[in-house]
């Protein structure tokens, strides 16, 4: 009895050690967590790389706790975004809000106003790739709760 | 003693479960794998967005099984590499080889002769971002097994 309870401990330590081993995310929320201006929750923006004379696009990778959410805005020369993790929203003005998924792949075209960001029970991560040459992003309202949907409480 | 054992093989399943579901890959083996011709071993590449009239790069994922690696290379355009999962190789000419983790990223600029692969032991996988206007890629010279280094038999 004592050696099979020696056995089961070791089986469920190495169990466990390759759980945590898998929940190691991509990217870390490194550096400073981007201040709360244009967005609501905890928010990390991370540039990857940044455009110059041969790649006249930026990247970038976003993470969003639970509930974080940018606000809504446009960008003058689009954006693509590509999630790597958890489970997030993104919603174009006039269009249902869609759930996003490790793997999905969004085109947002210029001007083209929307919002995105974590759910409510998960957070989410994504890499966006932004052409430079038109300028900056355009901020716009709040998402309200409405838009964002319920909560669990 | 029953339900001792009842109760530990319960949490096995959990533990189990919950390693499987952290083990499932952003980016699926989807699609065709492609023909080796400009590489050994399995690898698949997925386009997530063409270059168009608004993105002047194309965005790919590609996947790559233990040992499977391009042949040398270059691009007219140059290439940003973001590494995903599992474990890799980055080489340019003249340069030490590196080993890829998730999280780095690289950019490749135009003209200069590299290769990419996984490590012999853990496959790999990456997005890559590539400027399109400058033309295609321009494939090279095999990989020689010296210049990829040992692999454990």
């Amino acid at each position: 009895m004592k050696k099979f309870l020696s056995i089961i401990t070791m089986m469920l330590t190495a169990l466990s050690f390759g759980a945590v081993a898998q929940q190691v995310p991509i990217f870390a929320k490194e550096g400073e967590k981007s201040p709360n201006v244009h967005h609501v929750g905890n928010v990390w923006l991370k540039e990857l790389s940044a455009p110059d004379s041969v790649f006249s696009y930026g990247t970038a990778v976003a993470i969003f706790d639970p509930g974080a959410r940018l606000d809504w805005h446009s960008h003058p020369g689009g954006q693509i975004l590509i999630f790597t993790e958890g489970k997030g929203y993104y919603q174009e003005k006039g269009k249902p809000k869609q759930t996003m998924k490790p793997g999905d792949v969004i085109k947002c075209l210029p001007g083209v106003e929307h919002w995105h960001g974590a759910t409510a029970e998960s957070g989410v991560t994504y890499i966006a790739t932004s052409p430079a040459q038109k300028g900056r992003t355009i901020w716009l309202q709040k998402v309200t709760d409405a838009e964002y949907g319920p909560v669990k409480k």
